[in-house]
């Protein structure tokens, strides 16, 4: 079966096993909170649909890495909600954190209700993921349903230093290469690690493969970011739903810019000269390019993709989930054959 | 031995076990983080000792409550941990929603750090909270560990419903008394009753012991409330270490105000032309006692202070430790003999 077969089948039982975790939130007087949680989830409010709730890769990694590791992909239906409601959590909070007011194409929780109640709805959120794995309990040995919410609540820790020195960086002019790993190792990487080890963990694999499949969700992270901040500046943008504002715009310390940063050239002075307007930034990304800082992070996610795959190779994923796996890691990571 | 001599030697265990767990931040550039962790917990920075730590009543409860109910205090340190580090996350959180600039008489994390690091702070400690039972693992049955972590992550997620009610009750002119005790389950009571049973979960109490100390717990949170509320209004504000600001300024919908909103007398009238002066708060606190809402909650706390030690005699508390949680559920009730 197909990755886009195996996505329809896994899809309404990812958005039924949400519903469930979040309906935990019930009671006289809690109807808005619940609400808010559907609203950013995609069910409800304006805009509500496909679009509204995001891809649900997370999730869907995490069932098919349980197949692919010759589980029972049904089982890992908790894991792959807590996964999910984690990283809307963290959504929720980081547009407030940044200010956004629109997030997949509609308002902000904040912007609708305000910062002092998105961000008590993204604590209520961050608490129904941890909930989300109890349904483990009945299908999964004890000690594995409790390595689980360690491995997410370790995940929940990671992301949250990576978010930490996310918003440090925008103050500081004196960044390096080397900082960049750090920081998007907690936040676009320790998540994706998560998904994948959750799904073998469900599995059952043998520790050595679990460690093959974090290794993958890991690489997968870091060559993803790396592939997204090229998207990010140089564009193809519709490929991975990013607005069309570039990232030189909005001042993020992405990869090609910290190469850059580091050559002192022409691209690093005219950034230390303040905000950079939407009219210089053609002129400004062949500037970046010239000074070889594309090459540099095309080789980077290059040297990452390579790392992932191999990982995978290593995990040695099992039959047609285990192909599904493999092209949709190739998708993410643009090696489509 | 008496409760001051067992605080006196749980003290330090419990700022031990807090500092280990705040110590899983460590890596490159996380160093400032790990400090708002330290400052927010009244270990570093100015004005940093006894006051800036709070009085840790919570993780004191849970190991009296341990070894109350026969077990090893000890094995009680990471739930003790991990409550306080719930209830600090959500302080943390609390401030920037309410907009407060102090906390224990120090700047808060969003005044010194900025909203956006505050807002991720709180998760990384909420995180750490959830990590903090982990040493659990190597004392407890792996079942009683899991069982541990539900009533931690339960407990988050009714004190998030808890506080969505306080912050939507802000704009609401039509509250009841009846709305009161479901805000103040959350807010208040939901940790505490997590104490009770958590400490004898971790005592491996019978089923129907660990139901009357989360009975206590809860009873125990309700009664202090209704009593925080007497005093937020009528005084003796230094017993509590509030703020000298009457809660009738806040415009805080206490119980006292609840009940005279729906007499719909005088205070009610005042109380819907606007925001209350603090010229006005003795004349507004005595019509408030004349209209019967001073001893209408000093009936409701006494009711509920029975019931929580109804509960505790009920659960049967044993040796100096049984007295010294008596005592001290006694000094928060202010029924001292």
């Amino acid at each position: 079966m197909s990755l886009d077969k195996l996505t329809k089948i896994y899809t309404p039982a990812i958005e039924s096993e949400l519903k469930n975790a979040v309906a935990r939130i019930n009671g006289p007087g809690l109807g808005e909170l619940h609400d808010m949680m559907r609203y950013h989830l995609g069910w409800i409010g304006e805009g509500a649909g496909a679009k509204a709730r995001g891809k649900r890769i997370r999730p869907l990694i995490v069932l098919l890495t349980t197949a692919s590791a010759g589980g029972d992909w049904e089982r890992a239906l908790p894991a792959s909600a807590g996964i999910e409601l984690v990283h809307n959590f963290s959504l929720i909070h980081d547009d407030i954190e940044d200010n956004s007011p629109l997030r997949r194409g509609r308002p902000t929780l904040w912007k609708k209700w305000g910062v002092p109640q998105a961000v008590n709805a993204g604590d209520a959120m961050f608490s129904l993921a941890h909930l989300a794995l109890q349904p483990m309990e009945t299908t999964s040995p004890t000690v594995n349903t409790l390595q689980a919410g360690r491995v997410l609540q370790q995940a929940c820790l990671t992301l949250t230093q990576g978010q930490y020195l996310d918003i440090a960086y925008e103050d500081r002019e004196d960044l390096s290469i080397e900082d960049y790993w750090p920081m998007v190792s907690g936040k676009t990487a320790a998540l994706l690690a998560a998904c994948t080890e959750l799904g073998a963990l469900v599995a059952e694999a043998a520790p050595a493969t679990r460690e093959a499949y974090s290794n993958f969700g890991r690489h997968l992270g870091l060559a993803f970011q790396a592939l997204d901040d090229i998207l990010g500046i140089w564009g193809e943008s519709e490929h991975i739903g990013k607005s069309t504002a570039s990232d030189l715009v909005e001042g993020k310390k992405s990869l090609p810019v910290l190469f850059a940063l580091k050559q002192g050239g022409i691209f690093a002075k005219r950034w230390h000269q303040g905000p950079i307007e939407l009219e210089e930034v053609p002129i400004l990304a062949a500037q970046l390019e010239a000074e070889g800082a594309r090459s540099y992070t095309i080789n980077e996610a290059s040297r990452l993709t390579d790392l992932a795959l191999a990982s995978l190779d290593e995990a040695n994923p099992g039959g047609d989930a285990g192909d599904a796996l493999t092209t949709l890691a190739k998708q993410l990571l643009r090696r489509e054959e």
